[in-house]
């Protein structure tokens, strides 16, 4: 269970203690949930409602992101997030890294029959804050409810739209042999913190997940008009996955120096024990950032004095040989070839 | 099983004979699944795939509509569709019923370990033909994998951009008394062509789904500027609950005529068997409209013209008795109140 749940929230709970069939069905009971439980959570304040087939959202300014996840993390609460947060964040983070400004959210909920409302309602909630946090509106959703056993609890799928300034591209087109590859903070939190939950696992010290909204960091790299060539959020495949696709991609090589990737110390003994690479584990608020070599000072300033990066760190750089490959400086010298691998070292973490 | 379905598609089968967890993973496989399956049936042709974490699209005119919707339809094939046509239709129609013009389509894919991926690859191919019927692009996505009876088969979430041109406002704020509430078409296709396979049905002759995009139909209105006041696709809860709906939000009431009201004969028949009653059996490609008494002759003709509407009718009017409620008069002029139901009467019908 998360510790910051606001358990104050103020949306009142629906007379049936579970989700049922009917809650999806398009009359009186789904009325009953979305005017209940969705709209207290998420409407503007102080606007009638109306409901639509489509939310119609004045023009935006520039060029639009627009991107979807679907997030399907088992167990739904884990230490330091949840799947409501998650579901904002995740999408929230992925039109950051084209360098928009997220503006609204789509929510679509996949529920299990028998859900208890109580759970429902602390994920809406959480949904809620974490919107509230980044400043984007939750402005149309559809709920969706199969019969006992056809899902797992909970199914969340967010859609977001973000308006990209002029001028701005991130791309690994723009990656260029010299530049700089830096990451926002240590590595590995929030594979951990889940795979703590489902194995039964104690660590010492709190080890929560690194759940987080990277849009802030990214405004701020905007608004200092740092050299970004290049960003990237570091969700399933950790990394590893991220770099190499970058690589293959912008056709350039990429050298990490091993001993500089932050690994914080209860995430490199929970890998030790539990037979994973921290490279590969995922992450939900860490980003990786391919910036030109003079401006890495400055975005690593830029990281250093913003709260959502920790221990932030110049790690590699972008070479021009061995297209297509990343490779590990190990500390005496020796190199090996960062592979990219088949699957997932753990389903479901997100 | 679609009869229409098209066997040519050129998309490549992976490797694996069904979906593996590994799949979802954000590796090798991930990128297998994505570049050897989504993008040859997505993917802008002759232009370079570059892989972001959001598609950055051009400036739109207008104001946007933006909406959402996931689909968990059982069975996935259905006479007339399936959950990938399905998945089009159904978000275009919500942009549609706003009067907007759909833009840009997402698509979450929740897949089950394990399903055939000459299923999803069908699924996947149908998407990409009512895209490319509807003009629509499907310009980003996702794919999560959960284990074997974790959810069930495929769920597919599409979120949905579209612009409005200017001083268009499809609402029930609109909706006055006088005005005249039409139907596209026969209602009730769609329920009773996926209860039939669910239920080894055979009626006679053949009764497909009526899942289409009502697009083309609301550019056809707009053309015309016939003085349309509110739109709404009939899905789940069919008519009744889109007219209630309407009543209730526009604090109007709505009087349909009974004998107007077109339902096709193995429909009809359908639902006396099966105990439905067919005002609230869901359809995927019929609207109700509301607008001014003296425009009801033009949408009328206009429908008449249009492929995507069958039969389409003047079923009633706006009335300013008895606000917020729907009343069916019989064909000897008795009235009867057309209740809210509790649920749907057939779950998992989208």
């Amino acid at each position: 269970m998360s510790d910051d749940f606001n358990l104050n929230c103020p949306v009142p709970i629906d007379n049936h203690k579970t989700v049922q069939l009917a809650h999806g069905g398009g009359g009186r009971m789904m009325r009953g949930l979305v005017e209940g439980t969705f709209l207290p959570a998420f409407a503007e304040k102080g606007k009638p409602f109306v409901p639509h087939d489509s939310a119609v959202l004045e023009p935006c300014d520039g060029r639009l992101a627009f991107t979807t996840d679907s997030f399907v993390i088992s167990p739904l609460f884990f230490p330091g997030g949840d799947i409501g947060r998650l579901a904002v964040y995740g999408t929230v983070n992925d039109l950051a890294m084209a360098g928009a400004k997220p503006l609204y959210l789509s929510d679509g909920f996949i529920l299990e029959e028998g859900l208890s409302m109580e759970t429902l309602r602390r994920v809406v909630c959480s949904m809620r804050d974490a919107a509230a946090e980044v400043g984007v509106r939750i402005v149309t959703g559809d709920t969706k409810v199969v019969d006992r056993g056809q899902c797992d609890g909970i199914f969340i799928n967010t859609a977001g739209i973000g308006a990209v300034p002029d001028g701005v591209e991130f791309s690994p087109g723009r990656v260029t042999p010299g530049d700089a590859v830096l990451v926002s903070g240590d590595l590995g939190r929030h594979g951990i913190a889940v795979m703590s939950v489902r194995e039964g696992l104690e660590f010492e010290g709190a080890l929560p997940s690194d759940c987080a909204s990277l849009a802030g960091l990214v405004d701020a790299m905007l608004a200092a008009a740092a050299d970004v060539h290049c960003l990237r959020d570091l969700t399933r495949g950790g990394l590893a996955a991220a770099v190499i696709e970058i690589a293959q991609h912008a056709g350039v090589g990429i050298e990490l120096e091993e001993s500089a990737i932050p690994i914080a110390e209860p995430v490199a003994g929970a890998c030790e024990l539990l037979g994973l690479d921290p490279l590969y584990v995922a992450n939900e608020g860490r980003l990786a950032a391919v910036v030109r070599a003079e401006a890495a000072e400055v975005v690593l300033e830029i990281m250093q004095s913003h709260p959502a990066a920790q221990r932030p760190t110049i790690i590699g750089t972008v070479t021009d040989r061995h297209a297509g490959v990343v490779e590990l400086r190990g500390p005496l010298g020796g190199r090996r070839i960062v592979d990219e691998l088949s699957g997932e070292q753990m389903p479901r973490i997100c």
